[in-house]
């Protein structure tokens, strides 16, 4: 990057000079116009917006929602406003606490949805349309706010397809609800995971690698009710702590001013090293990628179908390997064959699933449900705490593996009460290949030994360590789950 | 820097891996535990505080400043909540607008208090005492948070004794106000413009430099009622969006659970560029700086005293060249010596201040009042628009000069009424010497010129001018001044 160019143009000024000075709100001027760009021709060129969409850069998406908040909400203090002042924002059943975190710092109402492995429920119990139509107004207003991860969503990996996506929309519609769509995972739909699962054809964005992902709401928002995040953290690194924010200009400005009195622009040390990434350190020619030396929009879709490849990959190594430890040796039975059968009596057992999951269509995470009712003690454990037992024992010799609790994504207490000892999340994100396939196989095996447990001292003793006060702690400690 | 390091102790580690992976709402562990120990050890160590002080890594002083009223105040909304809900904040008569714009939409009641060159008085007319002895319950409820600037403030470059100083901790005290002490200028006092100004010895720092600066109001923080903001904007560059915030460990760890739940922890990238500026590459050794390829405590001081002394450089051309061009010609008169004088009856002309201005102690400004009440044509305009017309005048050929007019650091519309005309904000910060002569010459020159007109036209067309549309957008858009 040269020191400084005489470039006139601040929105080709690529430079050391230039980034070290204080910046825009908006963002350092070539980075935040690219990102309007790409935004705007390539990845949703079918956004309904007379004007266009407009962007802002961001801090990445915690940064970037915190902000919509502040820009959509009022706080409420219990105590000191009545609950009829309360209000309230709809998320996913298990969603990213983090997001959740921040909504409940403004005293928000947090309102799961259910969902399956598309997402929020539209319709059905406890799906949107009941949840608003029946609406429970001594718990604060109707929510006016949704925050929603709908590609490879944290922790489930539930994808939504078009059908459902519609379905959302108009409800938010009838219901006048703003949606945050965080996506962070959006460039990391797997093609062998969804064949046959998303089918409309996008209209055409001139890239292969585009056309093959499933729109954002903005791509059908024709009122101007969509917010949408996107961030640097899972295509460049997540240290970069930059990202943008896509919506109606008249949020984004608000957005601005909310920036310029609160954190201020990014920091000019990644904005410049990521535009010349993206733009070369000849900004001037990134409208004619044959002479610039940057990536610019080809260059950066390669690398996001790079990156796409190698977590598909991962994907299916892990996958492969839950597959084959799904089924675990339950009771084995004396065979009922007359005794003048070849077959050895003990050779033969029954077979019993310890877990499910869906193979998921994006993201970075495997959700496994857990089946406690299978387990040959289920009649003298709690199944919370067999799910206790089997965390403490995979982080056991010679397991070695460190899974996030479901309990963990569960926004209310409810929910985690009622269902959030049945799930572990696994991420294949973080590690090569090689340590994804040894730490699934350890997870299978330390499965198979779980179910093999016929001693319930020894099952109450992983219990007695699961609640021992320093795992408790360490637990309660455990990140949210960025990755 | 190096890719990564086998080193265990992650208060040590200084490479890309750990910097560009997820980190703590802390901060990058070496450099938030270098800054811990800098600050406890070597800024402040006469700071009473049974613990010690604590302290976390920001977004810059805007950043800071934002989160320290998160966790302090609560939000107040027009029409929605009555008055007596209303929070306030003290500050200086003139003062950061960035700071204001903060406060300000957070509903907070914005209350300034007289200042001189001190800073903000604390007792007489308008004094602090004053104000809060004298509250008008009607505006809101009493203050119990004050922002202030002491050293080298912005824009009136005052510098707060020690006398001073602890008169306002006392009324502080008397009436719970918790001190948001805002100090970007703290390193550059100049030693030239101070002497016999300050006269308390520190206790030693183990930095001649160090010792040579007024103490921050922690030195004598007795109930942990200050929050200090520092920042790497005005040492390293202004793009870098990095500063750290120190106060009693209770409100670090709120202020960490906010960054958790809006910014997250600053930008990977800029922390590890200044962690190896500070400490080097190998970390390891920065407790023994005879070994240690960084900086280490004796070489960021020597920095920041390298910079004071380029700024007290540029300081020194300004106010050299505002005292030359001070006095102006008013009207010539004439001579009243008797006839046979050998003195030509022009000779003499009558010289009048057409300014005056402190030189300032500390930061990167001069304040400059101009007394428009001298001017030949002081009869037949309202002083407001000689402001204005001056300073489109400065704006023109061959004067060529921006000063920030007084007006947008008013926190208040009755300060800029009553006042804000009166003053021009000159700064010295972003030049080099050559620069700083030519402009100040530019700008002694202009109000020589003004002086000197008599044609009332020829004024008004100015204000005319000022007036345009244009030039008021312009100057309602520009920058409070970060700098």
């Amino acid at each position: 990057m040269p020191h400084d160019t005489a470039e006139p143009n601040q929105f080709r000024k690529v430079d050391v000079k230039t980034a070290l000075q204080y910046g825009q709100a908006s963002g350092l001027a070539p980075l935040a116009s690219w990102v309007q760009q790409f935004v705007t021709e390539a990845m949703i060129p079918e956004a309904p917006y007379t004007g266009g969409l407009a962007t802002t850069m961001t801090l990445g998406n915690t940064d970037g929602f915190s902000k919509a908040l502040e820009a959509l909400s009022n706080t409420w203090i219990e105590g000191r406003q009545p609950i009829g002042e309360r209000e309230g924002i709809l998320c996913e059943e298990y969603t990213f606490m983090g997001g959740v975190s921040t909504a409940r710092a403004r005293g928000l109402n947090i309102t799961p949805i259910k969902a399956d492995h598309e997402g929020m429920l539209a319709y059905g119990k406890g799906g949107l349309a009941d949840i608003l139509e029946n609406w429970d107004a001594s718990t604060g207003q109707r929510p006016h706010l949704m925050y929603t991860v709908t590609i490879g969503q944290n922790p489930t990996g539930a994808i939504m397809g078009p059908k459902r996506r519609k379905e959302i929309y108009e409800l938010c519609v009838k219901y006048d609800i703003i949606i945050i769509e965080d996506e962070p995972y959006w460039y990391l739909q797997y093609p062998s995971a969804m064949s046959g699962t998303h089918l409309e054809t996008r209209s055409s964005t001139g890239s292969s690698f585009l056309d093959s992902l499933l729109p954002s709401y903005l791509a059908g928002d024709y009122q101007g009710r969509v917010v949408r995040l996107d961030t640097f953290s899972k295509t460049v690194a997540p240290g970069c702590r930059l990202g943008w924010l896509t919506a109606q200009p008249t949020l984004i400005e608000r957005i601005q001013r909310i920036t310029e009195s609160s954190t201020a622009g990014p920091s000019g040390f990644v904005q410049s090293l990521i535009a010349e990434l993206i733009l070369g350190p000849d900004a001037r020619d990134s409208k004619n990628s044959a002479k610039s030396s940057g990536w610019n929009n080809a260059g950066w879709c390669r690398w996001l179908e790079g990156l796409r490849g190698n977590y598909e990959r991962r994907m299916n190594t892990m996958c492969d390997i839950l597959d084959q430890g799904r089924d675990v040796i339950s009771t084995p039975k004396r065979l009922r064959f007359p005794s003048s059968s070849t077959i050895d009596s003990w050779d033969i057992v029954e077979k019993t699933p310890a877990y499910r999951f869906n193979r998921p269509g994006a993201g970075m995470f495997v959700w496994i449900e857990v089946l406690y009712e299978n387990h040959p003690l289920t009649a003298h454990f709690a199944p919370a705490d067999l799910a206790a037992a089997l965390w403490v024992l995979l982080t056991h010799k010679p397991y070695l593996v460190l899974v996030m609790p479901g309990a963990i994504f569960g926004p209310t207490v409810q929910i985690v009460k009622e269902s959030g000892w049945k799930f572990f999340r696994l991420s294949f994100c973080a590690d090569e290949d090689e340590v994804i396939s040894r730490s699934t196989t350890g997870f299978i095996n330390g499965v198979a030994a779980f179910w093999q447990m016929r001693d319930r001292d020894e099952v109450q003793a992983l219990i007695d360590e699961a609640h021992a006060e320093d795992i408790e702690r360490e637990m309660a400690a455990m990140s949210p789950g960025f990755c």
